[in-house]
């Protein structure tokens, strides 16, 4: 068994290598560039705790982890081109570095090539993995056409909301442990349950992301505090706001919203709060991370092997803000 | 055994149904929309006669001619986004019509709907197919992208051209035939064979294109010549005169590029003849066509099951200008 650090630390070391072919260096450099920022590789080491959670390490799964690594960073490449997206981590984006048609097909080749380290898995799981595989990998685009149709729209429900995140973010997070108990051997009951837990604990960690956002510690969070309001994006709680606001305070989040004066962030926040949505929040993600916790509590292995997954969820959600 | 038009009328039938959900419209129907559009469907047609050379057509290689399919589309979406190309057929295309990022995101699931095709083949067949698809999508997007670096070179030499339309024509129409071969039960030699018939007549094929822009009869050629010279558009011929010329003709072929007079065409088309590129391209277009049909006799089956190939042999390459 390892720890989610050590699992994060091997995938590390084993991803760092080259992904693409030396030529045309005009095509795959830009592919080596991006993938060279390093991430945190939560999607991957998700897949090997999920395959040990059953099982020793396969050499299957250590491709298929590759592969949702590999699909992750076209989904960012991407996303990068959609939202004309200068920087990713300080670094220059792809488009703006090379091109946006140089970026496009980057993003087209790295996709291939996570297909082609799905078909090193053995062919006894290979139809399986790739189902899964494929139907996530759509999943995902919804999501983003999803996300993109919601910015365009001035009223969103909540229930739309959660369904364009799960799809966005979370079903990917949930496919990678499930591909991973698949190569573990694990029964149908039990990939059900790690489906759950990886889709719930997504939801619970975007509530949170929306939360500190708007209600994080500057120091603690990392980046400033606001950021989404001042876009005017769509996040649980402007849509859960939105829902809750009485004609006045509606009427005064509209025209922040229009003007962007310069206190529009604080303004913004006066009305979460009255309108209670930070407490909501917290309680919203406590939601979802209990749900997730019971379906991970539902595997049936020995609840010592559940650790590693147990300190995934601490580390993606902290109680303290 | 089947004629070609009856497999272009078949697959055309099969091919003409929805391939994807209905929700969310937003993604689903860009994609529907371009497919409605119809099409020669050469590439699957290919995948079926290359199936047939050696069997019945199984149901595994109406999978993998759908998966291509698919998989052209997704390029051409994505290549009309690159070559900000506002029509295509007549029609809107779907950056125009959808915009940039539904377009993109149009051509991700396309693709990724093409792996669900793909993953309906028997798993026996299953890796083998894979390999070659897979390889051959990365290769299509090295060819992609070796002619945008292309068009912004002065200079390139014929062989590297030849590189470039191999990898973003050729081997797709290679693969395709190769992959039915293989669902067919070919040997490992005839397989060889039917790719390279497959990837000489692409090239046979393109230098005819490259010849009718410039030296076609319009009526027959069915739109208007010149096009490829107006656009200084890199093609055999103005390579290989590029290659020919003597000082005078090459500074001049330099101003009419840089200046586009009204008789642009007429005089880069002068120049064309007294290089002879006009009769060299036909020659050329003949040795690579020589080549195909080389390879297709090389094919260890009856001759008369070799009929269509030849069919489509004759479709792609016509000899009377």
């Amino acid at each position: 068994m390892h720890t989610f650090k050590e699992l994060v630390a091997g995938f590390g070391e084993r991803f760092g290598v080259r992904h693409f072919p030396e030529t045309p260096a005009s095509l795959y450099e830009p592919g080596e560039y991006f993938l060279s920022w390093g991430g945190k590789r939560i999607r991957p080491v998700m897949c090997l705790m999920g395959n040990e959670l059953f099982a020793e390490i396969s050499k299957d799964t250590w491709h298929v982890a590759t592969a949702v690594e590999l699909f992750h960073n076209f989904t960012l490449i991407h996303d990068d081109i959609m939202d004309q997206a200068p920087l990713r981590r300080g670094m220059e984006t792809v488009h703006v570095k090379y091109g946006v048609n140089t970026a496009l097909l980057t993003g087209d080749v790295m996709m291939i090539r996570a297909y082609e380290y799905l078909n090193l898995v053995t062919p006894q799981y290979l139809p399986r993995i790739l189902e899964l595989f494929n139907r996530t990998a759509r999943e995902v685009c919804e999501g983003q056409q999803l996300d993109i149709d919601f910015e365009k729209m001035p009223d969103v429900s909540l229930d739309a909301y959660i369904h364009m995140i799960s799809l966005k973010t979370s079903v990917l997070l949930a496919a990678t442990l499930e591909m991973g108990a698949i190569l573990g051997g694990a029964s149908e009951g039990n990939c059900r349950h790690i489906y759950e837990f990886g889709k719930n604990l997504g939801i619970a960690f975007q509530v949170q992301d929306d939360y500190l956002d708007a209600f994080g510690d500057p120091e603690k969070f990392g980046k400033e505090v606001g950021g989404d309001i001042r876009q005017n994006k769509k996040t649980f709680l402007l849509i859960r706001a939105q829902e809750l606001a009485n004609a006045e305070q509606k009427k005064t989040l509209e025209t922040l919203m229009q003007q962007n004066p310069a206190d529009k962030v604080e303004k913004v926040l006066d009305i979460f709060r009255q309108c209670g949505v930070d407490a909501w929040a917290v309680q919203l993600k406590e939601k979802y991370l209990q749900t997730a916790l019971k379906h991970l509590e539902d595997i049936a292995v020995v609840s010592s092997r559940k650790k590693p997954l147990e300190e995934l969820a601490s580390f993606l959600i902290q109680r303290e803000y």
